[in-house]
């Protein structure tokens, strides 16, 4: 049936002839694009885009949606302008002054896509594709990016919509080419305090020769990301032509994945994701592997952590985990391993960026005060990457890490490329402290039989980890060790005292230790 | 087993003493609490913030807490201040300068209940009361507010659930009593544009002397609420006593609810479902029913309009509907009677504010020239409403309302109603027109065989209407209608340019109208 003719030509009405001169307005949004229109606008009722609440302002040849707030002050605003947020401003790529047109908003193309999604329907491959590329373009309001996250999130993907989602994010950024065959990586998922292994892992597996360049995260709701603990030794954020030469001459590095570009959609996502603790099955399998894919890895291992503050809870539940991993890894073809830890309670001592590069550099030095549980974690992974090779026997990667860990080749590997990422002072004899501090004691006496690694985190990033590279908690007292009333469970350091006061207010809530009756000796601990 | 006492009392760290100082940053944020932190703050590091990217504001024995806006000028807010938007502002009910403490925010209270509704779990009362009272003071960050909506979409909330909403909805605000056995009400689900049928219903069922006082809404993404439209005849924001005086003497009223604070709750939640498109049928029950309670009906008549474009687009999709609608309203103790009407294009000619008020009142003038298919509608609807009362037998109620409006007794207490709100001029005759507009033509020759009413009402929208009264669209051409090419389907009316050239880039893209092959005469037309 055709659609009738729309216009006549006769009342013509002139066009809108005025533009608005940008403005910059200094205000970091967090990944939302606002405007700022003067509500008594010289050009554009700003009542009239309230339905949306979103505008399109386009300028350059560009077009950019933005979250509208109305603004009453002229000297924020005038009535011939238009404000934009920092990150919006940027991506106009104009200068002030600029003159800049508004319309309404269309909803981005993909959003019926979301609709159905909404609606509890299946999206195929297209479909996610659309979806993943609005969200890098930012047609994505906060509000649709948080009903896309909950629409997906649960068991609302099936595995093959992970797939499909997994395949678009990887493909909505960069992607390295290392044009080797072999490309090693380990993962973690994450939510245990101190498990910094790919600090060791890294070094173990390049002094193998194995090609292992690591790019990392900085943390987000954690007290440090494994790139926040190596910025504390070294240089993280490297052009890539730079990366590309350490790795060639040392097999591996240690540096912050997001100069690289590599699935831009995630770091969008994510700001939905970590408000709401939303860390859905589907969504971290494809947040992990799309970063993985887009950095050119070809074989991951990947740790998952079990316990009952850990973000896994239940073996069912890990299990479950593992094979949806191992389903889109094998659709994406990426050889993937996967373990199962122990995440019952933070891995080594410290909890913050430098306590943390002090725990790593020990085990590397094979100093006699290194964590164990780090060490031996630590070797245990790096001997299942070890075996990825394909001259390397199953079984036998463990020997291989820890001779290549004792001889000081780890170390060595280590310092190499420290050195070449651009090294920074660091003695971890004698690391750096932050200015204040306090003891969290254990109140009775007993045995550690719960630590809530969750609360240790909160109380971390508190005291000001990990932007505050010294400041975090330093465990004193770990599961099964005995105490008396007056025994220091942890101390808390904090360079500012406003950030002492919120880890100390979180501490007198609850200090995150459970201490249970002490057991006749030779009698197994049970784990609460 | 016993918590750890948490705090030693050895090194004591001095508290954060000094405060900062409050500024009122006027940026309207439409219902989200902002906060501007200057980066470099001199209390607290906007950083250590990010990761819940909330901070809890506190002073004047007040908390809100708001979302936190980093910013880099100086100008804006200063070292040692904290800017609020202006809604965040007026809660903390203090004046500039005032000494503001900063908290880490803590979640709400509620979010472990809206965690397990995202998990798929379902509600108790008490859950569903905290998260409602949670969202009224606003806790909720829109981030967790789409969450919710999200979380409770399509057949996620059981009638049980739906109940315990609408009851906590209700309970949130102020609740109204009339004191009398029955106090009448009808409300119409939405998306018909052009159908103010409660301008006419509410004065013949009022001269009837049925207590009819009726709270709208302005309009939400339509062109006109029956609020907006009754503004072009009389004040509609009126005090609670004055309201109250109006009705005692007039038996009637049409008023905005909004001063009544009815349902504050549904106002929160309706600035994330409006830019989501989200009209689920527990949500829409809810919200409905909710304001209902609170503004005291006792007997409510319920129009579902059914169409192709219309919001409910089956039979067996209202037929469900009225159901969960029936449950809940038994559940509450209220009496409800559901009719479903014909949805398939709009009531009436005028859509925006001064033509749908033109066309009710030429309906109550009993003009010739009043749409006929809205006087129908409103005579059918008010007589079921009469059949509310006792004494009227049913079936009865539509003739005793044809006389009340063919009398003149309608108009009589219409004007007597407007008087006594405060009336405005205005002549139904005459009504006042705006500067621009444009005709669009059918351009081919056939009949009428759809009207989409979401386009329809989506370029009244962006003439101007409702914020520019005169605004809209006139419909010249209604279903059946036969054309010619050069036939005028609609005007469309705007004050300015911009606004013109909006609706006009909607035209251009679809008229909204459908024009079929004409059927022979005596033939029966099929709805496509």
């Amino acid at each position: 049936m055709p659609s009738a003719n729309p216009l006549s030509d006769v009342p013509a009405a002139s066009a809108p002839g005025s533009c608005l001169a940008l403005r910059r307005v200094a205000i970091d949004t967090w990944r939302e694009n606002v405007a700022y229109l003067h509500r008594d606008c010289a050009v554009y009722r700003a009542e009239g885009f309230q339905a949306l609440s979103k505008i399109e302002v386009r300028a350059n040849g560009r077009r950019i949606l933005a979250t509208l707030n109305v603004v009453d002050d002229d000297a924020l605003v005038a009535r011939d302008e238009i404000g934009l947020s920092t990150d919006a401003f940027a991506q106009l790529d104009v200068s002030e002054g600029h003159a800049i047109l508004v319309a309404q908003a269309e909803r981005p193309a993909s959003i019926k896509a979301l609709f159905r999604k909404l609606a509890g329907e299946r999206l195929i491959q297209d479909e996610m594709h659309a979806i993943v590329r609005d969200i890098v373009e930012k047609r994505y309001s906060k509000i649709e990016l948080t009903a896309f996250v909950v629409g997906c999130a649960r068991d609302e993907l099936d595995r093959e919509e992970v797939y499909f989602l997994t395949q678009a994010m990887a493909a909505s950024g960069q992607r390295l080419d290392w044009h080797e065959p072999l490309v090693v990586d380990k993962h973690c998922i994450g939510g245990i305090p101190g498990n910094r292994t790919s600090m060791l892992v890294v070094p173990i597996v390049a002094a193998h020769g194995l090609l292992c360049p690591k790019t990392s995260s900085r943390a987000i709701t954690s007290p440090a990301g494994t790139a926040d603990t190596m910025e504390v030794l070294a240089e993280v954020e490297l052009a890539l032509p730079r990366l590309q030469e350490i790795v060639r001459t040392h097999r591996g590095c240690l540096v912050w994945g997001g100069t690289a570009q590599l699935s831009p959609a995630d770091d969008v996502l994510i700001s939905v994701e970590r408000p709401l603790s939303m860390d859905s099955p589907g969504q971290m399998v494809a947040s992990i592997l799309s970063k993985k894919l887009a950095a050119g890895s070809t074989h991951l291992l990947l740790d998952i952590p079990l316990g009952p503050s850990a973000k896994v809870r239940s073996m069912p539940e890990a299990q479950r985990l593992r094979r949806l991993f191992e389903y889109v890894a094998r659709r994406l073809g990426l050889v993937l391993d996967v373990v199962i830890t122990d995440g019952s309670q933070p891995i080594g001592r410290g909890i913050g960026p430098v306590l943390e590069a002090r725990d790593a550099m020990r085990v590397l030095q094979c100093d006699p005060a290194a964590p164990t549980d780090l060490r031996e974690k630590s070797l245990r992974l790096a001997g299942r990457m070890l075996e990825f090779h394909p001259d390397v026997r199953g079984g036998a990667g463990y020997a291989i890490a820890r001779d290549i860990l004792e001889s000081g080749r780890a170390l060595a590997c280590m310092q190499a490329i420290v050195g070449a990422q651009g090294a920074r002072a660091f003695d971890a004899a004698h690391p750096p402290v932050a200015a204040l501090s306090f003891d969290v004691v254990a109140g009775s006496a007993g045995v550690v039989v719960a630590i809530d690694n969750l609360h240790i985190a909160r109380i971390a990033r508190l005291a000001g980890a990990p932007a505050v590279q010294v400041a975090g908690v330093d465990l004193r007292c770990k599961l099964g060790d005995r105490v008396a009333p007056d025994t220091p469970l942890y101390r808390v350091y904090a360079n500012f005292p406003a950030d002492l006061e919120f880890a100390r207010q979180a501490c007198a809530k609850s200090s995150g230790y459970q201490i249970g009756a002490a057991v006749p000796p030779g009698e197994a601990l049970e784990q609460s």
